[in-house]
């Protein structure tokens, strides 16, 4: 990962404002061959797409992606692809006050001491409209991972808005697609409904924890050390705009867990071994250990806020700062569609590393080849 | 970071098992000029070294490091590094049950499904002796943020062991050293060591949350997008062994603040911006803010125990696994030199980034440029 | 370098096929607050464009280059910089044939077995026009050597076309722009017109040698061992469409030299040390030494001729193959300002390498600081 | 390849000064199972070894190697490969007089201009001894070939010394093993001898012309634009200390020639096609095309010698230097071993590369899949 590319083999290079004429991604090392279009890629990015409750910005954008180079008669050629989504509706009157004074807890400012000069029309780089790139990459890791994992899935999910965390009693996975939260708890989608408009209401905004699950990923993805599985997830993550935590498997809690509670049992099942549990989330020793992936991450809440909060400007004098425009009031409902991208472009990137260097050959237990 | 390879120009290769003659590391990019010995790098092994109290392992290596390549004449060349340190207290026999069945909740199965082959003593490469040749590569990096950011700091401490926290209001930085947990509070350290020597009585083991601290930290160190320093921060601790979660500043405490609450209010003060509150952590949009960078990291339990659990071997029979040898009840306490560690390879490693791109020149805010 | 990247801190990310819509590059990493825009760049691309004398393809592109991100109000934000050119004159009915066979000397085989598929369209990925790409990321990388090394120019030529070699005699710089084969000798300008005509009306084509020069590069630039200045710029070189020799000063002749006669031998001046002679091209160890920075690098013949030649289909039979359509007949001539590019693009890597390891301090020389 | 670190997949990290206690090789990313102890590299090492015969330097060297991590029961485990080779013969009071001033054409001073000190002893990391650690990582690469890709055989010879080409005419494979100069043509090794007997005894040195032929590429190795075989092949030359110019196949020679002469005429075979010339050095835009992969280098003369040159010293007064020691007349000489391994590494890193994204899959012609 360096500056604006992350992936070693599956690598996806990500370039443009919230305010520019469009935004996108280059995608390399994409392996030839794989059926894409855009069709593959849109119904992620209608996912993220902003303006579709009264819970997200109103900013609307149709955030249409356009494939430029690297495909050829319908499926991929090996060569970059580029993925090109255009803005459209760009309200750069709104961003007048913003432009010199720094929201709190806001990349203004940083942006401004590290490079003494930034684009402050929507955010600029640092806008949360960056991450529709990586939404746009992950379809195309999404296409490639359906042909060479067909197995494997990926389903993200809020597990908690603001002081309010899912009951996983009522954990349904079905009820993901029904409500505007991707929440699988129908009872909290209601109760976080009503909590959202008053927050809204107030000016104010909130944070969020989604939670991540892959299926059906091949044991021994992965590599020691510091190509470790997680550290690239928690890099991945950790790299989506206002996260401040990730976890894998049982995350924090795993410090309060004594070595016996936390080991995951091992038994030997028909087609290799069979865990009594997932404390791990899947991954021992950075190596996928063929249970599901599980990696969490908590998202701030967003600072562009109308309640006033008090700043600086630019020429250094002390103010409140208010910020009017079209904000999520809690940014990680859209944070969903994002981190399973994100989740893709890791797994594929490990898929064609292990690849490489193992040729995809396992380690035997039993019988069995271990899958 | 790569395989076995970190940091993008200030770059440490590690290599070595935890019972073949030596492990070490090559640091590579390192600016010239800089006064290093043996002696700048040992006093940090030494924190790290096994068998310094009845709490951790029992096994004796001296951690003695040798530097072969780089220096000359007591100054760093600009060439490689080697670290070189032997091993010399493996007892291999103590590990010919672990070389046929798999502990559950180790490496130990998933290095073996996707190599076919693993050195079982001591875990091999999957060791945690691994973070010796981290802690020397952090000695290195120490050496030169002396000299290239004289003001910076890095400490790190536990702050909860199993289930028992620390008290922030005892909180006393000076306690750190005086105990054999590097905890800053005096009564925890009282409480923590009757509560560890149980769980080695029982033959159990239990995780810890490592706080790490960096004051001083240039604001516009970081870098944006992929290459946040809270997302390479989060790479390098989940890399150390046994660690599933990773927070910045506020952490996973974040998503259940409010806007409001969350912004870290800015005026202007004498050399620049002052900060009401951080919990940024010191970073905003990958970049640092001058504020404290806050990086905790939770460590599971050893999963080397006593205690038999139910696993499988290698031939695919279902058994009971109880791991002898000299292993650490808690292996979070060692964990914190191996921390301190990272956070000075990954700040290093952006202020060379930032050196090049930027060349150290800052926005001003005021009439004072940003330090 | 990796796939459709190279650079290290500098990063280019070049897309896009010869008939697809667009082509461009994605500029990462470079520095914040330099002057830019479309008029910068646009001046290298005129002179690589396609059809501006009867010597080169009568492709008709207007490659306007379009920047759409990463710069506000004039200036780079130190963000990726996108660069497109769209492709206009696309006359895919040309290439129905080489859909179906592989010309000889041509890439088409290779991609063919490759990836088992290819865009035959222009030679896809693999045509020529990628280097427009490149063309425009070195204009980035000259706006920014113009800020950060001020002393510093590059100028490429031809020295021989086909059998026939420049008269170093007649060497005239002014000469370069008064013709269209960029070649600093106007005897040889007139010469090689007809000698080019006689080719073309014959429908073959020929090969021929570009001479860079880079002036004003700081002593110290470069790298140790695998990093060289000229291990870099041997790949950048290679790396360009039809390449297959790249000489650092000397080059293949300094295998006849004796250590005598190849010592530039060394006496002080007054702002440092002079050189008698530069055998060496600039470049000693890989770090440049101050002196003229000297590559060339020669072109094979394009394999795109009238000129039937023997190959296989796609199917497997025996053909003849004769490419129409407009094709360079001397691939060279527009080498020359992709060439530069490289050139520009790996010194600008190189420096801000060279100020994140060293902070551009150098070694004292006398009293003087080596400049 | 970054600073001292070489291959993206099967990655080579080299450390160690001449005259330091040892120098060696992580070689990292090595795919797990292969068989591999020291007798598999040592062969290689000794052929690089000096003081084999009169024409290389005297200086007495074991140069044994030893494995200090990543192989377990005599197989490589995955994980990183620590090679140690301990210098032996360092007499350093040889080197007073070139710690003061700066050999012409040596890099003496720029490592002294970039890092503002160095390690005068014996070239300190500039010293061509750094390439016994690529040899033995070479080793490492060929034991692996040896597995994945039984067919390939690399073979390097020198082709030219100084002003004395070889006759292709008298070419023998079988001679390179019978003489000191590894040159496949009996006349020559004679003739050669006598010339390099002359030089030494008049206190110079001359250069050379390496040859590299590389048989059984499989057809598809290599990668579009940036990471060309031949891009990445030109870099790993350019590495070795004294290079100054790479060919592939025709080379220079390419540029005089016509793009119908120059055409490799394809025909289909039994097994796929068969070209009638090699012109191409077997790469076409930058992947294989199955036939033998041809690699020229030219070495300049050794820069260490006792003809007396005209230089400065560090205090910037004018001197003469000689340089006394014990050096190679031709370098060129002990380069063969040298290229070779950085041809086995490059061919060993494409192949890993190849198969992440095509999983090694051939795109047909005819019936056959292209081997």
């Amino acid at each position: 990962m360096s500056h604006n590319t992350f992936g070693r083999l599956f690598r996806v290079t990500t370039w443009g404002e919230s305010h520019g004429p469009a935004l996108g991604a280059v995608v390399d090392g994409c392996p030839p061959g794989i059926a894409l279009s855009e069709a593959d890629i849109q119904p992620w990015l209608d996912r993220r797409r902003p303006g579709q409750s009264r819970h997200t910005t109103q900013r609307r954008e149709a955030d249409a992606v356009e494939i430029l180079s690297g495909v050829f008669e319908g499926r991929t050629t090996g060569t970059p692809i580029q993925l090109v989504i255009r803005n459209t509706d760009q309200r750069s009157r709104d961003y007048a006050e913003i432009a010199e004074s720094f929201r709190p807890g806001h990349a203004d400012i940083t942006y401004w001491q590290k490079y003494g000069r930034r684009d402050p029309r929507g955010g600029g780089r640092a806008s949360a409209r960056e991450t529709a790139a990586r939404v746009a990459a992950g379809g195309v890791a999404r296409a490639v991972l359906g042909a060479l994992a067909p197995g494997l899935s990926i389903t993200g999910y809020l597990v908690q808005m603001g002081p309010h965390r899912i009951d996983r009693a009522r954990f349904d996975l079905a009820e993901i697609g029904r409500n505007p939260f991707w929440v699988p708890d129908a009872r909290a989608a209601t109760d976080w409904a009503d909590y959202l408009d008053g927050l809204r209401k107030s000016g104010d905004s909130v944070g969020a924890v989604i939670e991540l699950v892959a299926r059906g990923v091949p044991a021994g993805l992965g590599a020691p050390i510091y190509a470790k599985l997680d550290a690239d997830l928690a890099a991945a993550c950790m790299s989506i705009n206002a996260v401040k935590a990730v976890e894998i498997g049982e995350g924090l809690a795993a410090a309060a867990l004594t070595g016996s509670a936390n080991a995951d049992e091992i038994a030997m099942g028909p087609d290799g071994p069979v865990y009594a549990s997932n404390h791990a989330g899947g991954i021992l020793g950075g190596i996928a250990t063929g249970q599901d992936v599980v990696v969490r991450f908590a998202v701030k809440p967003t600072s562009s806020i109308l309640t006033p909060r008090r700043t600086v400007t630019r020429t250094g004098s002390d103010t409140e700062i208010v910020t009017k425009g079209r904000h999520d009031p809690c940014v990680g409902i859209r944070a969903v569609p994002v981190g399973e991208a994100m989740l893709a472009c890791v797994l594929l990137d490990h898929l064609l590393l292990d690849r490489a260097q193992t040729g995809g050959v396992r380690g035997r237990i039993g019988h069995a080849e271990a899958q």
